[in-house]
């Protein structure tokens, strides 16, 4: 997918929710323990009832790597049913990566063309030669961790380098590598105040952003500080959506939970 | 394992060479692409035939999710092999990951408890939160990546933080996080004389060394400037070995390769 027809589907859908499908079997309707693949089953569920709400799916793979092969199983059934009934959705492998030069090219392609995802996150501390293979794919894009918004993103993140914060350094060297314009890049939205400095350093690229709602983030100032003029914004939501409810309504309970925010989305976007 | 466990074997062996089982179809002799599984048939064949030239087998989690569930199954059976035929060895998930809590949570306990590694290698991006819940499980190692040897290394990992290199702010940070005595560290041999800075951080540490041979780095030298009392050094070699011949001979070729680099390291032990 382009990134024009991703801004095309948020001003159509009036969203830039993406809806987060890290499966716990601990957390999901016990009811659905019967069936024979469970995640594959609750994800469709929750597809099914919110795919009008939102524009983006973004399955965390560790969730499912934890299942070994039934979640690898499950992941590629997940992936395969979005591009058949939802081509128009943008969908994310949350894999965190970072591998040198050739296990980042297989990887690659395992993720871009046998999964056929969208794009991919990717870890930035081994460097250059770890992302560019992934940068390499038409009309595919990778997500650089630059801040996350968890609690350990002050450990290294945050700290100074040649006189700026690392995440900042490695935002701006990456503009420098080959293909770049794939790149979007991942901001917690615990740090609203932190939109205004990345937005000078890279005013257009779309930012992933984890954090609102459970972990304390503020949708109202993280669109204060980080809108572009071309929305570029993923406002990602997991757990609040997809385990609203544990009982047999789950996927509708979820439905309520994702409609709220793309109602807060819709009034954003006619400001 | 644990590392008492871990420097007997060293001792007894002579050896502190890691083989790393990094399997490529396109790469591996072609008359084992009619078993079933070629990329079990081939560990197997490379593990029975080194086994006791080596104290470690490091998968590189990356080529086995390249294949997808078939790369997936490959690597259970690899080692479950390991486990029951070589409890001896030391394992080693080659897996580079970077999650939050939970999630983190989640991923060691399936490389932990259900695939039974003795160890995974995790990426320091994230901070503390994200490493913490690997320490976590007794008699398992955490290799965090400090100083990898891939060109990409000195776009981040070099640059200055508080006056000394990121690498560096890395492990001395780590040093004080919680079971941070299961911490092990890579540390690229291309590099040899920054082990002799990184001893005067973690003097006894244990280093997961790769990039001998082919990329450059020297064993004398590594051994010279990282050598600790205990050895504290894992050496990985992976294609130099494993890829010595595509013949029907390659297992027997790949322990002449293992040997030579035995036989240096039966040397370095009684000098």
């Amino acid at each position: 997918m382009t990134t024009k027809q991703l801004i095309e589907q948020i001003r159509l859908k009036k969203s830039f929710l993406c809806i987060g499908l890290d499966v716990d079997l601990a957390k999901i309707p016990q009811h659905l323990l019967q069936e024979e693949d469970p995640i594959f089953e609750f994800n469709k569920a929750i597809i099914d009832a919110t795919h009008h709400l939102c524009v983006a799916y973004k399955p965390k793979t560790a969730f499912y790597e934890a299942y070994g092969i039934k979640g690898w199983q499950a992941l590629k059934k997940t992936i395969q049913y979005l591009n058949k009934k939802h081509p128009e959705i943008f969908t994310i492998a949350d894999a965190k990566r970072g591998y040198i030069g050739n296990t980042s090219r297989m990887y690659a392609k395992a993720f871009f063309e046998d999964l056929a995802f969208d794009s991919i996150t990717v870890a930035p501390y081994m460097g250059k030669d770890s992302v560019e293979p992934f940068l390499a794919f038409k009309d595919k894009h990778t997500i650089l961790l630059a801040l996350t918004s968890n609690q350990g993103a002050f450990d290294f993140q945050t700290k100074p380098v040649n006189g700026k914060e690392l995440y900042k350094e490695v935002i701006e060297t990456s503009t420098s590598w080959k293909n770049s314009e794939n790149l979007m890049y991942v901001v917690g939205a615990t740090k609203a105040e932190f939109f205004k400095e990345i937005r000078k350093i890279i005013p257009n690229s779309f930012l992933l952003v984890p954090g609102i709602g459970t972990q304390g983030g503020n949708l109202q100032d993280v669109c204060k500080y980080g809108m572009s003029d071309n929305i570029g914004l993923l406002i990602n939501s997991s757990r609040e959506i997809i385990y609203a409810s544990n009982d047999e309504n789950f996927a509708e309970e979820a439905a309520k939970k994702a409609s709220e925010l793309q109602q807060e989305m819709g009034i954003i976007l006619r400001s």
